[in-house]
């Protein structure tokens, strides 16, 4: 009884050493087979360690803090198991931990991520819709619920998202993009989630690990895409290890916050002094947001095992990285490998928030742009920042064009498409989370909206909506981040104005949505958008004419950004419309013969089916 | 006597058959020994031709016009001399002409072009200097001097510029880029002499060819080089040739004349329409000028021989091209490899006038951008126009800076130099003849010219100064070209304002010429500044701070883009101050202590030795 006792007390004692297993568990037959779990505890690093079931140790590896053990293990050709750790000292066991490592799904490796046969729907969960009233706020979070403050949290959660899924499939949508549901454990602003800390967990005021899961199936079901939005630039000031963090240089310190210059241009400036550009990835990106040093191998081993973690538990169909250019260059590069290695057909797309399409592209995977100073970032889709500035910079208010004015923008955008290695990958959108809302650049003008979205939803790329705008959503940057992240109506209980469904749409919100629906169901069956060539031509009275065609298909996309009517002489685009005769308004079912001229309304779109 | 006087007058008959034979001579000893020579002359083709001392005859090519005989001979090993064509009808022959195969120059081929090391003045003779009143007008051409006409011809010269040469040194300048000089026989507006009439004579308004040589001679004994503006796109709508074609598509037709849309981008646009990308090369640059067409062999091989021709003729350092960027695409690159072979150390800057840097960077020599599309243009300088959008734009208006405005504008001009293959190689500048001068735009703000020129003297590449601007000249491109193109004053006979000599110049003048003399001179042997690296730093408070080094020396600039007296940190700069402990002011000749911070004058410049 005694020794039972004693033994009993050895266990509680032992369970109690490890704070945590990261990552809690792993899975058989993984590309990345050495997996290298860190145990954090109470001086957990005076133990020697050992694995059950012959499983190979390959490292151990100890940091100037005692209280956590890096160790390597490597699960090849090992089935899905129970594993058990011990940690002895003086050649006793003094505790033990189980760890599993869990069957993948089906054909996990070769999960096909999301692609330019895709429409994103890009949602922020706080300001989406509140499914779950009763985690609004949690005893274990910090911030709590107050849908009155802008900047506050609101309520909103994965189930409100789940609730919602057959309206986002509703517009022709066929992925999400959620800003991030880790736990974000701020005192203030934490609704964004943006500033981690536990990446291994979803913020309980949005739901569980399990919810998050639920909502994977739960697209999968209707055919739709989940794509995480990944943070490995820096985590939040109220991370776990903050407090205690592995090694000095788990982070960049100068000691503690320096804030990054964001001049991003000095990753690849060759003129670039090396304290600007130390400064541009290692300073942090705010205050409270701890820049990650991705170039400690402990570091970028931790995130890429917890990005592939999340792939694999949470049946992921692509990442969207923040901030990808504000992090260690070579890190981030090999973080981005390790992740399409493990999954060869996934989609990432990074933030590359850059004003010029050689610098974007030089982000992009196998660039030849990035070539010329031998770097491959690996990341296989950028942002198409520079066609959001045209749209959100009021390309649609200059009726009037001359030689750089007008339209010419948007096709000025097009003309350096070579630089890029992938076109069809990248991101194509009017507006995210970030800028001001393009309802209120151009003031609810519907016609302006029908431009920018039939352009989107036309041209090369991947298309990305940002909630809300589908009903005419404003918001104003300069107000405030609040202001552009307003909550979307009818996603909270008593909300007067729903425009989830028909009936509580108001008119102006139905005119919106039913073209926007319309529009990218549209879309959706359309391989010749998806894959399909362009041809586009110089515009002329401000009026933009493109060309997306295959071997079996051809669309023909005019956009009249002037204030007049516009009449547009067909003959100068033989070399695209020879071999048709009619083309089919794809929103009004119109025929229009080709033979003839084609009357085009001022401040419009025509997208027309070639016949 | 029968048979003599026969003779005679075959003979005499003979010679009248000829009216022009292209090139008129050409060299032996050269890396392009097979020439094509063109003759002209009513039914020539029908003729057989021969030509003596066993040169062998290598190709006969006739045209649908019978006016034209292109005969290429090979000149391989033979000697200088002096060969006959005999011109053949029946095996009789009709009539003869010589042709000289002269000797070169010594180490001609072995010329070495303009580089980083020179300063460019750029300058257009009709507006620089009357040295010769008496070809003011001239009875061979059509638009007589009349210098109250802006747009007139004014009587300028190669005299003229002659007669200044010491002038032009004094400035610091090493080369002279002068505004085309052959004959164009424009009925109005010859003075730009970009429309030609026969590219291989000079204006006789400006003087004879052999004027032209002796202005090479004169530059070389002075160390200084002769740059040639070539214009391998067009000739003026009076060229001899359009009477009479040697084939329809000597030029572009559609048929005559079509403008070009100038949409540059469409020469490497991917999604550029066919229509589009031909329209930008073939149509015409203005309606006076005929495009030619370099895809013909025929014409390319006249434009390759023609500008091999003047340099070897007139002793060249160099070709300024213009619209290089509108020609044929592959034409232009073998016209330009074709010299570059022929002259390995020559170099030859093109006008590619774009606004973005991959957009320029494609042009240039073993671009890996050109590379994405296996393009290689064989250019070696292109000119640095998003560095002159900057100057030109009003940057040293904007006192306050925030992240986009301000000297952050200049600064980001040059993160993207991992581009270009060669930065040393880009011609750098603040205005030239078809932009508003930087005193307009600056309205004779001193300082401002002062931190212009600073900053285009000490940075990378090959600094250009428009002819004018050093006696703080203005002129307004929306008021017409002829403001941007006003006569130098002490240029004519009878000015009141002499600035060519410090006596003549208003105190005003003298301010403008001392600053530019002084910098340029300095710059002359600083290899520091030709061939140097850089660092620089992102500006803090619209300070811009650079440095240019190499082994031995090390120059800081700072410009002073704020309204107010600004105290730089040195510390800020430690990684290229470390080794010094002064800076020595190349202006003022103070020593400033590194160990302390600079205080910088608002809107200046500051140039330091550091030692």
């Amino acid at each position: 009884m005694k020794k039972f006792l004693f033994l009993l007390l050895t266990t509680s004692f032992a369970f109690a050493q490890i704070d945590r297993v990261e990552p809690p568990f792993w899975y058989a037959d993984m590309n990345l087979s050495e997996v290298q779990i860190m145990f954090y505890g109470k001086n957990i690093a005076q133990n020697e360690v050992a694995v059950s079931n012959g499983v190979v140790i390959k490292t151990i590896q100890k940091t100037e803090n005692p209280n956590y053990l890096f160790v390597t293990i490597d699960t090849k050709n090992q089935p899905a198991q129970e594993l058990v750790f011990s940690f002895s000292k003086n050649k006793k066991v003094a505790f033990t931990k189980p760890y599993s490592l869990k069957s993948r799904r089906e054909n996990s490796r070769f999960r096909k991520g999301f692609d330019s046969s895709d429409m994103v729907y890009l949602l922020m969960p706080d300001r989406f819709a509140n499914g779950n009233p009763n985690n609004d706020s949690t005893k274990e979070t910090i911030e709590k619920a107050n849908r009155a403050n802008k900047d506050g949290r609101h309520g909103g959660d994965i189930e409100g998202i789940i609730n919602n899924l057959d309206y986002i499939k509703s517009l022709g949508a066929t992925a999400i993009w959620p800003t991030p549901l880790c736990e974000d454990n701020d005192e203030r602003g934490s609704y964004h989630t943006y500033g981690q800390s536990d990446v291994y967990k979803i913020d309980s005021r949005f739901g569980t690990n399990e919810d998050y899961v639920r909502l994977s199936a739960e697209l999968h079901q209707r055919g739709m895409k989940n794509i995480m939005d990944y943070v490995t630039n820096h985590w939040g000031y109220k991370h776990w290890m903050m407090n205690d963090l592995p090694t000095y240089d788990w982070i960049h310190q100068f000691p503690g916050f320096k804030q990054t210059n964001y001049r991003m241009t000095s990753q690849f400036d060759p003129n670039a002094s090396k304290t600007d550009a130390a400064m541009c990835m290692d300073g942090w990106f705010v205050k409270s947001m701890p820049d990650l040093n991705q170039s400690n191998p402990l570091v970028l081993n931790y995130l890429i095992q917890n990005a592939i973690w999340w792939i694999e538990y949470a049946d992921l169909d692509g990442f969207r990285v923040d901030t990808y250019s504000y992090c260690d260059k070579k890190g981030i590069a090999t973080w981005t490998k390790a992740i399409t290695d493990e999954y060869p057909h996934f989609n990432i797309v990074g933030e590359v928030w850059m004003h010029d399409q050689a610098q974007m592209a030089y982000w992009q995977k196998d660039s030849k742009i990035g070539a010329i100073q031998s770097y491959n970032s690996n990341l296989p889709s950028v942002m198409d920042f520079t066609l959001h500035d045209a749209i959100n910079g009021g390309v649609f208010n200059e009726s009037k064009a001359n030689w750089d004015k007008g339209i010419i923008k948007v096709y000025e955008n097009f003309t350096n498409d070579f630089l890029y290695p992938n076109t069809n990958n990248l991101l194509v959108f009017a507006e995210n989370h970030d800028t001001s809302r393009f309802n209120q650049i151009y003031q609810g003008d519907f016609k302006k909206y029908q431009m920018a979205m039939s352009l989107v939803a036309t041209v090369r790329g991947i298309p990305q909506l940002y909630y809300g705008s589908e009903i005419g959503m404003k918001g104003d940057k300069n107000v405030g981040d609040g202001d552009i992240r307003h909550d979307f109506p009818g996603g909270w209980k008593g909300d007067t104005n729903n425009a989830f469904s028909a009936v509580g749409r108001t008119m102006e919100q139905q005119q919106y949505y039913d073209f926007t629906a319309q529009l990218f169901n549209w879309r959706k069956g359309k391989s010749v958008i998806h894959t399909g060539k362009t041809t586009h031509f110089v515009p002329e009275n401000n009026v933009y004419t493109y060309f997306r065609y295959n071997d079996s298909e051809s669309v023909m996309v005019l956009l009249n950004n002037s204030d007049e009517k516009q009449e547009v002489n067909v003959a100068r685009f033989r070399e695209n419309t020879q071999n048709y005769s009619t083309g089919k308004d794809v929103i009004t079912g119109q025929i229009i013969n080709l033979k003839n001229n084609i009357n085009i309304e001022a401040k419009s779109a025509l997208i027309l089916e070639l016949k």
